[in-house]
């Protein structure tokens, strides 16, 4: 099964956004064992969809398009599509009703280009886009499927995800395929390689093993091909198994939960509490956990103490403590997690304090310097770290670090 | 001049790696005023290869190739070149002196897949990599340009700006671009295009005009096409100052500019320092301005009232007033405000309390329902928003919201 993707936009070309569509796309399509062969960056003209298009028809099984979908004159994919088809659009009234809808609710007035959103290529098949006002459309000529969606990129994966993969699963008969994914964290990708070198070379050929790295994480996947589902699973087991004797202390959870979710889970379950105190995190700690729904079940608040008037007025750092040791210390750190605990009445609290850089770094304490600290009604402590010297990652491996630390106790509480 | 860039590997394809070289070579073409039209991922693969030099020699003058080159790569782009050319690999003693003082320096042994890398197409000038062992290649054939590139980023990067753009300039000569992008955000892209409609369409045919929206913002890029780049910065600048006329309310800065570097830059500018109390954004709206690298000269810190008992002990809001008006309300956002710019001595605060879902919503206030607030030692006051039913664009879309409200009192003050 044979599928290329096609992306549509001049800011592709020029450079002015980088496409993470497509590399999420390919991953999914993968999954599913569809086999990406080719993918195409094209403007949003006419005559260059037209050519991707026809192109497309001739080498693909399924050809997804995103991108050139939307209110502004822009939007050329649809009028095309009706062109390449020999069709023209028709007024789709649940997507009326729809737009209308959010209009209605955010108090703003339709205006033509919004009713536009409506309007169809009378041959396809709808993709209802529940994050958004544009429509996806599903297209099935001469035993090819066409698949265009938005190009926003939480648009396009809500439509993919709830709409794309039940049509290509009803459309196509697809092989058994099995995937497993381990998150691991706090290693990195080639350590983690080294680790497990051998249960990697003792894997049958019809069992592949990627590695998925992230910013802070690595995710393996294992994936198995073959006729029956069922023999797969009990294949890959084992080796799974031999995966947690193995490295299990470096892995936080299956699938595509996140650390954040991991740590809400086991808080839930423990009916525990937890504040947080963050310095060079800046409240990205404080993100991670509230990004999960109904973490407000477990997550009191945090007291962001960037300046250092801030930690002593409000966490009660002593100004003795700064001078001694520095905001960036053990001692900062975990009387930071130990006061916005007692403050807060929080059961648990972790908290940061380091340099993002690109400035404030010494030969002591060079850029990326972090300690974590550790706060719990038996114990607490510091952990120093080196995060590199790009302030964005070291701002987002020192967030998952800490989350880390305190996954790792509330497993051992 | 038309370029298209085709990058080679099955890691694309799988989208187990994000392709950010073609964004950056989209960029770097584009100043050069070369256009970009067309850019392909394809497989490491000999018939995938050939396939795309014969299209990309019909349609366009300059084709950029990365990877497929490197002694783990099996050179599959170097043989595949030969093939194409109709020639042989020759060897380039300059290249063999460079990787084997490279294989010296680092103690390794030269193996012959090293000895390997030395050999080019006999017809290619070769393109020095300092950076790295394999070598770039041009080759110009029929009036085409066909540069091949290794796929690592910095190599290509090196090379790209060393030795390709000086043979490019030397090859061929280049019209004129020059690009303005105009930030906005508080506007939805739809209105935006209404408000500006007539200025869209009086553009003469060689300016043109693109929309790109991110959540919570919209950027407006005008690029113009001529001989003289003084010539159409004097055309776009009229341009310009109508769309500020127009809109100028909506736009937080230009180029580059994040919101929150525009902010705190103003901050910095008046001496001014900032604090902030979070809520429904859980740490959010910290996070965006302390990702500025400096921003700790003017953002003292903030407190995450997650829970309604932190929003009481830490910030005073009164039990009555949550009572009486819920913790959404503006009498909640003034307090929080308020209060966190008297506990921190900032001169201006902001704030949000939200109900970002999925639960928690009423009919009263639906899921979305969105306070921001703001304190200064003048006034404070709160402001209400709905910001759609999906919990990640909320916090998002309130974080702008809240730095755009600071940023219009900034420019007031």
């Amino acid at each position: 099964m044979k599928a290329e993707i096609i992306t549509i936009g001049d800011e592709l070309l020029l450079g002015q956004v980088i496409d993470t569509n497509s590399s999420w796309l390919g991953q999914e399509l993968n999954k599913l064992g569809i086999h990406v062969h080719y993918k195409s960056a094209i403007s949003d003209k006419r005559e260059a969809i037209l050519d991707a298009l026809s192109q497309a028809s001739n080498r693909s099984s399924i050809v997804i398009i995103t991108g050139g979908l939307g209110p502004t004159k822009d939007d050329i994919t649809k009028f095309t599509m009706c062109e390449f088809f020999q069709t023209n659009l028709v007024l789709n009234q649940r997507v009326l009703d729809w737009v209308t809808e959010i209009f209605t609710k955010r108090n703003l007035p339709m205006i033509e280009s919004n009713n536009q959103q409506a309007m169809l290529p009378a041959n396809c098949e709808l993709l209802w886009n529940r994050s958004g006002t544009a429509p996806g459309m599903w297209f099935y000529e001469n035993d090819v499927a066409y698949v265009s969606m938005p190009g926003v990129p939480f648009e396009m994966k809500t439509i993919f995800e709830e709409e794309v993969i039940p049509m290509l699963k009803k459309t196509f008969s697809f092989p058994s395929i099995v995937h497993r994914t381990i998150q691991t964290c706090s290693i990195g990708e080639s350590f983690l390689a080294k680790k497990i070198e051998d249960i990697e070379n003792d894997l049958p050929p019809h069992i592949k093993l990627a590695y998925l790295p992230s910013v802070g994480s690595v995710r393996l996947r294992f994936s198995a091909y073959g006729e029956n589902e069922l023999e797969l699973h009990d294949e890959l087991n084992p080796i799974i198994n031999k995966l947690y004797d193995r490295i299990g202390n470096y892995i936080y959870g299956e699938g595509n939960d996140s650390l954040q979710q991991v740590v809400g889970a086991l808080l839930n379950s423990q009916s525990k509490t937890l504040a947080t105190a963050e310095s060079c995190t800046g409240g990205y700690i404080a993100h991670l956990i509230t990004s999960v729904p109904g973490s407000s079940n477990y997550y009191l608040g945090s007291v962001i103490a960037y300046h250092n008037k801030i930690k002593m007025e409000q966490l009660n750092v002593p100004e003795s403590l700064l001078i001694e040791h520095g905001a960036v210390s053990e001692a900062c750190v975990i009387k930071m997690a130990e006061e916005v605990r007692l403050k807060t009445g929080a059961d648990y609290a972790i908290s940061s304090s380091g340099i993002a850089g690109p400035g404030g770094g010494s030969e002591a304490k060079p850029v990326g310097t972090v300690w974590i600290g550790f706060a719990s009604e038996s114990k607490s402590f510091g952990r120093i770290f080196n995060m590199g010297d790009n302030r964005e990652r070291t701002i987002l491996r020192t967030a998952l670090m800490a989350l880390d630390i305190l996954r790792k106790e509330l497993l051992e509480d």
